[in-house]
């Protein structure tokens, strides 16, 4: 019997950041890897998140999902954990340890830790998931634990990143598994996928230690307060603050909860190492001397609900910024975060804060490989075809022209999108067929039921907002009775508005005189186009019009 | 008598980026120089752009305004003309031939032509306006006839940089004006306001000219057509494509109302130097090999209805994008735009072109000085004070930094917001009092009538839209008789809510039989109460919920 193919779909990560989900299949035999989730762009108004359209894996009812398998803890790559589960009761997880600890806190919350088991796994280890080999690799990247995968399959083997960069410095000293991904090249690699991320940027990521010197500098000049927001998870961050408290002389304490659970939960994995007296209870800030603390802090998005997003418009439960105080940003805006970041910046400056960002001075880096460890990889890795993933379809293409550049032929080099799959065999790697692979909204509790439709009537509303009008209609004259009833938001402050008003009273009198059909329907019609004819006359603004009429 | 104090009055630029005016007075009188606009933050729902209030000015009936002055031509520093224009009828405007020329255009179409005069000037000209004696001078930019100004003062000269950047090698041979500002210098500078736009950017921001070995690459390589997207004021970038056209044998056709009109005005002043004949209609594009046309476009910004956003979704009138075609987007994505600029870059890849953008190859320089040239002209022109001007707050306190840095003393150097008066007089210059100077929002022909309570429930209908349900109640009984009729929109998809509008329908009835108070009011309020929470229970959305009472 002919051996089945390996098929490689990709529900997530091609042709945008975020939201990564692969699942390998063999025959009737298939494992996923990722199931992350993404943040919606800023005109994609009210949705919460975004899932993985899994629908295809729903669909083969024939095929046997062996284990959920992650590369690290980030959301991009976990978030839709809970929806995944559900969607498939029974399905072990494999994960290291921190990304372990995180998954397991998202299923508690989803009440579905009875619905899988999780095994833990260190980076190195060998999986055997179904009738995958999964050799893990450890790769740097902005959280501890990162593995990627050398997945072994009947055609040779495919190389799976997760998010690395090549950090020869890295903070935990856990260095890149440049032995095993060497030893893969030397097996054989039929495929090699890898991280996108910044594949339009030059040169070579630096290394997490750089931002010691600057964090030096900061803190040996800072007076007052010092105060430093990065990413919850960013645990080596946490790492080199701490260490820098040390170095200064400073306490440290944690403002922001989700900051303080991964401390927590990284501190009994052994993964910080940070001595119990150096911390200081937020609530005892004001009993030691401003240059003697360093506090941590979440929003670093400049998310308005975070720390970092309160201590700016002033509404934090505990904390105020005070003139003196070095507040450190210790981050880059996620794309579409920048305006939300910089105002945040802005305003902790107005509020007589000192604030330090890149590039003000290097007080961050990023956590994905650029060109030049792109090309490191590709040599390292000697892939026969070459798929570039986790990427807006610019950075695919710029990582697909790097591999071509590389010397690999370009009918060897794939750019994807969600969706199209990859079937190899012995006679090598080609694109396969498409199956569905776009966005799921998620709003509230509602998962997918947000389409075109209900986001335009959004975009209609936040721009011009609403009217409705209400009024009672004599059914003999067919002339209105009392005073209409007008409700309307964000549109015009009604009550400088009452000429306005006039305006539809009398605009409907006019249509009301003028209507001799007295279907309901068309009476109707007739008053909304002329209320919002008028309306736009006066204000050159499109509300949504709506009227009912009562007849008595 | 007492010389009057000089005040400067900033009613836009500072602690923002866009929106520039200042007034200058002398006693009572005055000059402005520059009106601009703002554009929107993402967040500002529905608003179309933001003028500078200068409610302050037309309080001061004492004042006499006697020009209104500009730099250059950009939105940010004339957008509010016809505004400006409007308020203080009469009063003549003083501008560089571009300029003076998109300044008409806008009043003409405003029908404000006839309520100013337009006087032209050339850079190194005086100007005396009023009791002020303004000695331009050239600065280099990214659009032509750019100006600063040296005025001439009782306290001493106030030199105001304009948009500046110092291009030794400008694409137009139009060098900066070294000599005038250094003899500002040797005849004394009291003041030196100046652009902060990339005062945290370290080095010097690269010559236009740079740009040209990057488009000489692109063409060399590119084998069907070239289409560039720019600013439609860039006129040295249009020279630039246009003179790579002529080295490499391709006619120029413009796609773009606004981008055409301004090449016809800057031939017709001599700033653009292009030969009849290179000119190519758009229409007969479809007669000429692609490897023979490059194609200048609009909407660098991702702007939906621009040329480049109807390419990129496929909505333009006669253009396509076709595979082969190499797009270079010449400009960098205003703060705000990233998501949407990056949007249009990746469907137009996905409509098969070869997209070239800032940093695949430096097809773009920003138009503002750096660090480096921040410093060159404060040491060139040694005030005794500095204001640094145009720029978030966080780029005012970054100038202000550089600027102690480069010896001026501290209390010499302001941090000022919109609004915050600085005043001069023989004892030096101090912050004075504060006028007014927020945002003043237009939104359609609304200016000013949107505040924050319009916004926020625009903000609430984006997330999650409303519901509005009319009923018709029994008078006497108390209960609801026939079907009640539910508007929503934004919400859900309706379509597919029949459970939820069951659960409206229930609810109702729930509510109408338990209240026992017949007051309209009160009975309204709870059913809104109880379909809003139900509401949120079933979808975790919140929408507006308004109800509607007939009595019968």
């Amino acid at each position: 019997m002919a051996k089945p193919k390996l098929r490689i779909v990709p529900l997530g990560g091609l042709g945008e950041i975020g939201k990564n989900m692969t699942a390998f299949e063999l025959g009737n035999d298939a494992i996923i890897i990722d199931t992350g989730i993404m943040f919606p762009a800023n005109d994609m108004l009210g949705v919460d998140y975004i899932i993985p359209d899994f629908r295809y894996l729903l669909e083969r009812k024939d095929l046997t999902i062996h284990g959920i398998i992650y590369t690290h803890g980030h959301e991009d790559h976990t978030g839709a954990t809970a929806h995944v589960v559900d969607a498939f009761k029974g399905v072990p997880i494999y994960a290291t340890p921190l990304t372990a600890g995180l998954l397991e806190v998202k299923l508690r919350e989803a009440k579905l830790l009875d619905h899988t088991t999780i095994n833990v796994f260190s980076a190195g280890d060998i999986l055997e998931v179904g009738p995958f080999k999964l050799e893990s690799f450890h790769v740097c990247h902005s959280i501890p634990d990162c593995v990627g995968f050398g997945i072994n399959t009947p055609y040779g083997i495919v190389v799976h990143t997760g998010d690395y960069k090549f950090d020869n410095t890295p903070v935990d000293g856990k260095k890149p598994d440049y032995a095993r991904l060497a030893e893969f090249s030397r097996r054989g690699v039929l495929l090699l996928m890898a991280d996108s991320t910044n594949a339009d940027q030059s040169g070579w990521t630096p290394s997490e230690s750089v931002i010691d010197a600057a964090f030096d500098t900061v803190f040996r000049q800072a007076k007052g307060r010092i105060m430093v927001a990065t990413f919850a998870s960013l645990i080596s961050r946490i790492q080199q603050v701490a260490n820098a408290a040390q170095r200064y002389g400073r306490k440290l304490a944690i403002a922001g909860y989700s900051m303080g659970e991964n401390i927590k939960m990284a501190r009994k994995l052994g993964i910080l190492d940070v001595p119990d007296d150096l911390f200081l209870d937020v609530n005892d800030l004001g009993r030691t001397p401003p240059s003697k603390v360093v506090i941590m802090v979440t929003g670093s998005q400049g998310e308005p609900s975070a720390v970092l997003g309160r201590l700016a418009t002033g509404r934090h439960r505990t904390l105020d910024v005070e003139v003196g105080d070095t507040i450190i940003v210790s981050a880059h805006p996620i794309p579409g975060n920048e305006e939300t970041v910089f105002r945040t910046i802005n305003r902790l400056f107005q509020r007589g804060a000192n604030v330090i960002y890149d590039p003000i001075a290097p007080v961050h880096v990023s956590g994905h490989a650029k060109r030049e460890e792109m090309r490191l990889m590709m040599n390292l890795v000697r892939p026969q075809y070459f798929l570039p993933v986790h990427g807006e379809l610019r950075h695919l293409r710029a990582h697909a022209a790097l591999a071509v550049e590389s010397g690999i032929p370009q009918d060897q080099v794939f750019v994807a999108e969600n969706g199209m799959v990859l079937e190899a065999d012995k006679y090598g790697v080609r694109m396969g067929e498409r199956v569905p692979g776009g966005y799921v909204f998620v709003d509230g509790s509602g998962v997918g039921d947000i389409g075109r439709t209900v986001i335009r009537d959004r975009e209609i509303l936040a721009k011009d907002g609403f009217m409705i009008i209400s009024l009672d209609v004599d059914k003999k004259t067919g002339k209105m009775s009392g005073e209409p009833e007008i409700i309307s938001r964000g549109f015009v402050y009604l009550r400088d508005a009452d000429e306005l008003m006039d305006n539809v009273k009398n605009t409907i009198a006019d249509v009301l005189a003028s209507t001799t059909s007295s279907k309901n329907g068309k009476r109707r019609d007739r008053i909304q186009e002329s209320i919002s004819r008028m309306l736009y006359n006066e204000t050159k603004r499109r509300p949504m019009v709506f009227s009912i009429i009562n007849e008595r």
